[in-house]
């Protein structure tokens, strides 16, 4: 796994790579020796050392019935869906799908560091078996939760950390947890009205996180993988980023649950659990670089700025 | 100006909107009461309301000679330096405009969620007076600045705020202050040596914060208008998001300083200064949104949250 910099193309001479290398590990050592007053010493591992190291049972392959594929003209991306903390609208999205709801649909906006939303542009499409709207899901009792917690102090909320893969927030004082409004986050768009959302339309967070949706609006599921699919949607120009032109908005081919295609026509994809150890060392990792185009570790992460590894099953179990 | 959610498009009904609103004000209070045992009690204004309260001295129009116009063929990006921050970067690449060194070249690099950067594929187009490389500027003295200081936690600096429009961090224990890199910040892509960048390569930051980078490069501006002209770019399939052919690359028509430009061809911009009550109020309707679909207001704002509000100058000042 490639580490993303804004790098230059060209290279450092071997001598300079060295000496650079060597005020790398300085700082680095500096850096453990005050971290290590609060916590365990890092580990001086890269992000993709961490990852080449990880044992088969550190990975988890998605559940079918709980894995939604969009296809989309330009292909297909993969919707992780999140029961823990949106039981009825996991249900009610899965039926959508079952229903083929969403087919022919479209998306409709695409609003700039913020979201990209699909559904019914004429709001006409009948409903079988599935729900327009559902009492809102924003959040849950902490209770019953096991959170894989981030040490570092988050902006928004008490606590905030990882279940499943999701990164989630809490405030133990009132007992209650959310999902957080990260990039590649999946909701359900609604009206003014709480209860007005159920799932007939679907955003995609594409930009900063914006927290201030957080305990808002429901959040069902993630995305896995092609964000680049959605992220490149033109942005409208309606009030919104909504397409003010019919002709703008990309259709919809299908959108199914994974279990109801047949599996060779499934995508085998595995992601890393998060309540093992070489997830902690791969947010450790995240937290102070030590790829060398680093100089100054930053010593904190934030619960957005840690995106869950995924790779293809087949490839890598052979 | 409109403020983004992730709605449906039908509404609710007027009753069902008069009893949330209701909801939302008694949340509103306790929030207010909560809030004001540390802060000045926050003024109950949308964001919008702040903004058509402002008077014309809240605003200032771009500095020509410290703004750049990136012409792509889909239209143009507009660009405001940070010289307080990065002054000979600054200074290179406005000789590297004056010089005309991006006209033809292209944009090489679209990774999700991550950067966008441009500059020559081919590193073979020859300087006139401009530098390839400049010694790094990362960061500066704290000593002379004026933070308008938020007061909210941050995850990664010990203190973060705005000045003259742009989101900085600081570490008054060591004196020192940076520019944080948020959505639509533009540094200066560097090879792993720290004084290997100048200007030559730029990025932009297309996603989630990538505040890890901030102290690892030079920051030099940030887009100010035109930044959904490059969150759209197609994503690389190389690594690092580089294009893998060269057909794949987006042409850059021409980089120009906005002074160079004949008057009736420059864009005239306004932004919201940063040290004015105006803009703390706009921070606060932020932090605390009031609009009617907002039920649970956050309470905090992150720094890379808080997008500089532009305006058409000559509209609005008719």
């Amino acid at each position: 796994m490639s580490t993303p910099r804004p790098r230059r193309r060209s290279r450092t001479t071997a001598t300079g790579a060295a000496l650079l290398a060597l005020a790398a590990l300085l700082l680095d050592s500096a850096a453990a020796l005050a971290a290590a007053k609060t916590a365990p010493p890092p580990r001086a591992q890269t992000t993709a050392e961490v990852l080449a190291a990880s044992s088969p049972s550190d990975w988890r392959a998605l559940d079918p019935e709980r894995t939604l594929y969009l296809e989309l003209p330009a292909g297909r991306v993969i919707i992780e869906l999140a029961p823990v903390f949106a039981p009825h609208h996991v249900e009610n999205v899965v039926a959508l799908a079952r229903e083929q709801y969403f087919d022919g649909l479209a998306i409709m906006r695409a609003q700039d560091n913020y979201v990209v939303q699909w559904g019914d542009p004429d709001g006409k499409k009948p409903l079988q078996k599935a729900q327009r709207t559902l009492p809102a899901e924003f959040e849950r009792p902490l209770r019953g939760l096991t959170v894989t917690r981030l040490t570092d102090p988050d902006t928004y909320a008490p606590l905030v950390g990882f279940i499943g893969g999701f990164p989630v927030a809490a405030d133990p004082l009132i007992g209650r947890a959310w999902l957080v409004h990260c990039y590649g986050m999946v909701g359900a768009g609604r009206d003014n009205d709480v209860d007005s959302g159920g799932g007939t339309e679907l955003y995609v967070v594409i930009g900063q996180a914006p927290r201030h949706l957080d305990r808002n609006v429901t959040l069902l599921g993630r995305v896995v993988r092609g964000m680049e699919l959605l992220s490149v949607m033109p942005r409208g120009s309606g009030a919104l980023g909504f397409y003010e032109q019919p002709a703008e908005r990309t259709p919809l081919r299908t959108l199914r649950v994974a279990a109801d295609l047949p599996e060779a026509e499934r995508t085998a994809l595995e992601v890393l659990k998060t309540d093992t150890a070489t997830f902690s060392a791969y947010v450790e990792a995240r937290r102070n670089r030590h790829e060398e185009w680093f100089k100054v570790p930053a010593g904190r992460i934030d619960v957005c700025n840690v995106p869950l590894p995924a790779r293809d099953a087949k490839v890598r179990q052979r």
